[in-house]
């Protein structure tokens, strides 16, 4: 349901005009320090405003300690972290009630909880949530440096970036296009993780794909995941595909499978891609049905919204990716419990 | 690790040269009516040998029950099913030992498990343990079609087909290429499912997409899987993409969704694919690296193979999917623990 | 870990001198009515200060709903409650750090998490924490009371009680004497739940006395526990203590069962009883390591204890038994995950 | 449900007349040796027929592993052993259909599963299943004292005793009593374990008392568990119940604790005592309600049956304690997910 992770296992909470969101990771290892300029660069990366395309809507996302932290130290106990919503305009969503927005959960939010959901602009359906997303991401990438480095190799890192707006490679390009078009546009995201162990992974239900497709596919507006070549290899013939080991440490040649063999991290770098719909608050005018007149009806969206939203997905999707590895790491015992100290 | 699901739980064991492969499921509801007979159609889709491109080894395959089944009703205790492996040539693989091939895990296993894995044939990570999933599927499909039945609509059906082969439409194309070429090919299967109520997944973590990708992913050689649109969603405009619902129902004009609008089913038809790589075990000589000599040497594979293995998956993907689905309908109490006498 | 419950889940955490002690509830239906006030009489009997024997520390204890809660119902999202701590003394404590507390977590907790534990009070192991137990007790109770309403029966009713204190069934002498020994003492804490339909509990692994007993033994100070006739049973011929069956309904002419056959509800009075270890903060000199010197040496805790912390437990037994029941209770669909309106 | 463990995970099956049961473990290291006379000990201790008061049935009682082993050491893949049922007698048990056993799941049974139960000797209630647990109990014990070694100390011991019987010190007393009575009787078991580190228990809900008495209850019969003092602490005063630290390394001058402390292990013996109820199939007549006639009846039951079944329980208990310590260890990463070779 709202939780991820099997040792480090997270719980998310909140509404996008409720009081707050949050985290609350439960497993995470004492003695990790902890501040919040640690979580600054990301929440920013995050955050709307700084970028053709995305949402001039801000908050402040800072984050409040509210358990596990104690002398600025992770102490072993859940750590719950919230970030209080004290820039929303719900006057915006309310009267948007009638209708089920095109794209959005509005619809089956109110079948599936009876109408008692909190529907203030998409309430626990949100990308607000993302910023809890970000923060748990910050202490996995943070876990995922400081405690693992096998001999010679650099610590773990994991990079997403944009590599299509709209079809695009040149993400101007592409969200020119949007501009002009007065309508949204999706976009293509990949994550490229180095330094991780060989044999990352468990048969037969949680091989890699399957723990991070789950994590990912929570991230809203994601439409597909491949791995290595992906969708490409329902092309490719077996020679062609098949990467060669090169040597004892299972280096290959090629790197088609994208780092994961028989559903096992096996030392090559990781890669892989996220497909991201347009956000589906576009300024065009829509058609929907309308609960009051019980007919179709033009419809247009108000308040501020992403032209984009793929643009603010490369740091959630590298947050995700982070929490599902440091899970792994943590059920093959590669990261401790405890921070070793000093380290 | 080796279980999926919530409520309706199913437990995979085995190898594919050991003594048998099996599934054991936690949680299926008591008055379920299941004989012999009922597995033989899926089993036998799942079969090689019967066309061109799988492979020609043949089990019988007979689903033997072991717990959980009395006067041929389930009972509501765990349900055991072993498939006994009785026509194995384990001399094919023992002499493979030393050189790990290329796509498949056995370097992965080595290192994972210390050496202490049974290597034969792939052994725990064999593509012989989906018959352990079909025969689960057949069960998770029976409880689709019997429980459940919203107003007028029809039972939920869950049904897959092969898209492409090589990169054709024309399936048969696809594979002559492969024989042509004396090499391995890979495929594009899709899944769709009708009759499925709204409401279906769960926020954050558990959205409907998640939990298949989950599932998806541990299909051998599965490398992406999209819902809907997927991936042509992130080259359209918001307009485009956006499915306009038309009454009450939730109907919507479009589907480009699938079916999935903010990781909740919607009521409409859920429509997802995947891309499928070409076998590991092609007939063409390979390169790889070889423990005994250390370096890397020419390779070819023995033994008998699918030239195309996305030929066997339609039934194993519908098994998945119905296993999944079927935990998600008891989650959200539209399925029962307790079969309707005469339902 | 900090966390119970399959789909009425409740995720615990905070600090006795942190920012603050809350409970996250993943899985509450929608629709529950749910205000401040619902939860005062239950915060209330938890306090201490009230009565002879128990600690004159106050804290406010007003529940702050930071998720999940929408116009005063439950909206099936999270729901997340914080108590903040603002009535501590943390120098009270700050100075017994170097002296590991007998009876107290104090070693093993510096211990488990390498010496980074907020051991202010106790940290994450204080008596503290059990006031986010009982705000979630107060939700479960009302879910108990009304989702649930068998034919002519009643709905589920939680009362807890203390049977002794020191061995003494005269609750009053028992503390007496405690107070004249100038230490503290220990208890006995009854729970009887009516109104339970038959079949709540699974077999094998959680029987009704397996999870009551897990989440009971969560409770600090829990030293026993014992079902129907309990640990008298083991002196009891056969005949003695079966409890024979009367009519088609399951009721029996005895109840030394404890409401409880074969791990599952028999729709009988659900009995059982726990043991209370004295308070380990004694008013008493004792004798333990100091860290410092490295000897043994007496030692005094200074601070605001209760005498006998038994006194305070019903509440929280009572709040930890509705949790488990509402559990079982949604696992066998006998509360929906939605609440009917106006049910 | 039938599962329990979160990393070393025991999934138990069958019935008592069905085909077998059997015990599949997942997350069980990779590379521990293990063969058939490693469990014919446990399995014979576990036997019937070998002293007065218990019962005749005699079983082989052989395992057959059906995965996960390979040249005679676990593969790190799923461990599936079954034991067959050929020594049963379905008809003693089919005319008693009509008539729920007092003390028997039999009615809530039939109640849960909507007469689908296999109720032939219990079915799946049957404690025949527990020659399962003692299997998964060989396993666990083995890893407990191959993988561990804290320093100077001894590997980890699980001893498991039979106190009393018939509140009889002197058993054999105990039991002539029941054999004069010619009713059956209950009685007290308890376990110790030796060489455990300090640290095992995971805050809130998963201390160590929690996991265990969650497993020990899944034991039929069980009607109460205590640790260390138990209920007699209930009746102590602080002083005296509190276990004085002697030394760093947390020994104690006492042990009222039984090894626990703020559900976390400190490092002394861990002490709990069950109390097993009478065998239910008494040899005296009894009373209970009869579907048929509609009225209380008398009834006797025919058939094997132990006078009393506690004296079968300390191998049982020894098992699910070890089960219980090994899935803690591995959490707690004191026992590594493969075998250290030679180890």
């Amino acid at each position: 349901m709202n939780s991820f992770g099997r040792i480090f296992k997270v719980n998310i909470f909140g509404e996008s005009h409720g009081e707050s969101v949050g985290i609350n990771i439960d497993g995470c290892p004492a003695g990790l320090p902890l501040k919040t300029e640690d979580f600054l660069e990301d929440l920013e990366r995050r955050k709307g405003g700084m970028q053709k395309g995305t949402t001039p809507r801000k908050e402040d996302d800072l984050p409040f300690f509210k358990s596990g932290l104690f002398n600025s130290f992770t102490t072993g106990a859940p750590l719950t972290i919230l970030f209080e919503n004290n820039n929303t305009r719900s006057s915006d969503y309310e009267k948007l009630r009638a209708v089920p927005r095109p794209g959005h959960a509005d619809f089956v939010a109110s079948q599936k909880f009876a109408g008692f959901e909190d529907y203030r602009g998409g309430g626990h359906f949100s990308g607000r949530l993302t910023v809890a997303v970000v923060a748990a991401g910050v202490i996995a990438k943070k876990l995922l440096s400081t405690f693992y480095n096998h001999g010679e190799k650099e610590s773990i890192k994991v990079v997403s970036t944009i590599l299509e707006v709209g079809g695009e490679k040149d993400v101007e390009k592409g969200l020119q296009k949007a501009i002009e078009a007065k309508d949204s546009i999706g976009g293509i995201v990949e994550c490229r993780v180095s330094g991780l162990p060989i044999g990352l992974g468990e048969p037969f239900f949680d091989s890699v794909e399957s723990v991070l497709s789950h994590a990912v596919f929570a991230i809203p507006a994601v439409r597909g995941i491949e791995f290595g070549t992906g969708f490409a290899a329902a092309k490719m013939f077996g020679l062609e595909h098949n990467d060669g080991i090169e040597d004892g440490t299972g280096r290959t040649r090629t790197n088609h499978a994208g780092g994961i063999v028989g559903g096992i991290t096996n030392g090559n770098e990781l890669v892989f891609r996220i497909a991201i719909k347009p956000t589906s608050s576009t300024p065009k005018e829509q058609q929907t049905f309308s609960y009051a007149s019980g007919t179709v009806e033009p419809f247009s969206v108000k308040g501020r919204h992403d032209l984009c939203i793929a643009l603010r997905v490369p740091v959630v999707l590298e947050a995700v990716t982070a929490i599902v590895l440091t899970d792994l790491m943590m059920l093959e015992q590669k990261i401790g419990r405890k921070a070793e100290r000093g380290g």
